[in-house]
């Protein structure tokens, strides 16, 4: 498995691109070495393309969606992948993003490469592997990498802290409750997407429109001085989708006036690696034998009620120290 | 300050649980030892509260249910502790729950004690800090005590970490598509409470009932056995609290039947002691003088792309282990 990538990647094999995401995704520690030197070789190909991340709830219309955007982008010449990343849930652990092939037409076309959500998920894994394989994508030359996320649970804040721009999509029909719900989101959305807004759903969609466009002017300005923007679209009838990328290439005119895209990456940058090291730190010391050995005997001690966690972790973290 | 509170929460002062609840929120280091000496002493009188978590977007009327659950415990004979967990918006740094006083009748009863959110929001720290809050409780001799949050973000499964009972309240209208965003707080809920079932919400409220019923079956029981209920109620026509009441007691003879309390706060314990440890890892590692000094170059090679985030990491995992 020396086989290096670097050189398929570059000249656009599909084949070498889909393998290297693999080989960036394995857990294996034997991949590792190997995938840190690939990536290091394809860095001063990349931060040329358009990072866009798109969240919103299941039954939002979000593959339709992007199956519209794409092929809307790849008739302007563009090449686009779309990366997912799955918050599988806590308990079922079971994926919600479903089948593979949710974009078929998408998927078919030369210029667009699909990647579904890896299947690990580990403490902040998930997300770090879409980084990689993002860069990947860029090496290989896709101008718009679009980063897909079901809005639930954190992931999407993990997906901001990697894309330039954020799509929110919410249907028209949404009820005021869901908006608490959504809070979290709307603050990092750069674009608010109604979608289905077609047939009975027109007028309500446009009601939805002016109500969230009131909501957005109440908020902050985004620290690179973007003020969101509110869209409606309808994939079923090809309706909106220009605007969508009007609006896109507006908030990269925007941001790049401001030399902002510049600040925003580097900051994120940052983000990327506190998530590494925080992951890493918590590894090294669940994986130390003197913790391993002495961690049931403390949790003992504080089901019993004879210790309480903080004094044990103090203890715990005292054996992790005298152990190098 | 070395004023002991221990005898006060025992004999039931307010005055000394509260001056001790801001006691344990502190994050002054100088109040830490003292913190942990007032709650090793409370141990021993705890354990004996039922601990009830509820959760539900804002608009859903956490509140009102919540005064008229507390109330009509307290006519039962209970004596009744809430406290609030506010996960607090991550850019705005705002207070979701709002008001202090949003349960004015119960605030008034000398058999309640409602304690709004700590302040602070660090990683893991207000649902830690909630935590020795309710053990505080439980030695001052509540017999019920019911954690409140708002179900967004990971705030609900930190709270169903700590709770025997977690309840889940719903509108009656509340849309499909908000289904989604739910799944992960619906796999943890024990009793799903559809509120606001009053007036021409009657219908809806059981229409939700029924869908939700169904729902639910299709769910794996939880490990403690016990078969999530859906209830409905008005906490204005003060309707089904009653019988929220009894599918509680319901609840308790199930899993004590089982023995399966004790094995499930054994597990909690756990987690909680992982919390714990894993916050104060991160704690160490970013307080620690060698780490600190070479975090800045790092940061600037990642950015600069001249290195990647895990080699960096990998880096300044050796300078924090040589440290000791």
């Amino acid at each position: 498995m020396t086989e290096d990538y670097s050189e398929g990647i570059i000249k656009g094999s599909r084949r070498a691109l889909a393998k290297a995401m693999s080989l960036v995704e394995s857990s294996r520690e034997s991949d590792f070495y190997q995938s840190q030197q690939l990536l290091l070789k394809m860095l001063p190909h990349t931060g040329n393309s358009l990072r866009i991340g798109i969240t919103g709830s299941p039954g939002v219309g979000k593959s339709t969606l992007i199956e519209e955007f794409g092929l809307h982008l790849i008739e302007q010449g563009k090449r686009v992948a779309v990366l997912a990343v799955d918050p599988s849930s806590r308990r079922s652990g079971g994926s919600i993003l479903g089948d593979k092939v949710r974009m078929p037409r998408l998927a078919r076309e030369q210029n667009a490469f699909i990647r579904p959500s890896p299947s690990g998920g580990a403490l902040g894994g998930v997300a770090r592997k879409t980084r990689e394989c993002m860069l990947l994508c860029e090496a290989a030359g896709f101008d718009v990498i679009i980063v897909e996320t079901v809005g639930v649970g954190q992931s999407e804040t993990e997906v901001s802290s990697m894309v330039d721009l954020f799509m929110v999509l919410l249907l028209p029909n949404a009820g005021d409750e869901i908006q608490g719900i959504k809070r979290g989101i709307m603050e990092v959305a750069d674009l608010v997407v109604i979608t289905k807004s077609d047939g009975e759903y027109v007028l309500k969609a446009e009601e939805a429109r002016s109500r969230f466009k009131s909501a957005l002017r109440l908020m902050l300005a985004k620290p690179n001085g973007w003020r969101p923007k509110v869209l409606t679209t309808s994939a079923v009838e090809a309706k909106g989708i220009n605007d969508l990328w009007t609006a896109c290439r507006e908030f990269y005119e925007n941001v790049e006036r401001r030399s902002f895209l510049k600040d925003m990456r580097r900051g994120q940058s940052k983000e990327w690696l506190h998530q590494i090291l925080n992951h890493e730190l918590l590894r090294t010391f669940y994986h130390n034998e003197n913790v391993l050995k002495k961690l049931p005997e403390f949790e003992k001690l504080v089901f019993e009620q004879e210790m309480l966690p903080a004094s044990a972790a103090a203890e715990l973290l005292k054996v992790f120290k005298t152990s190098f």
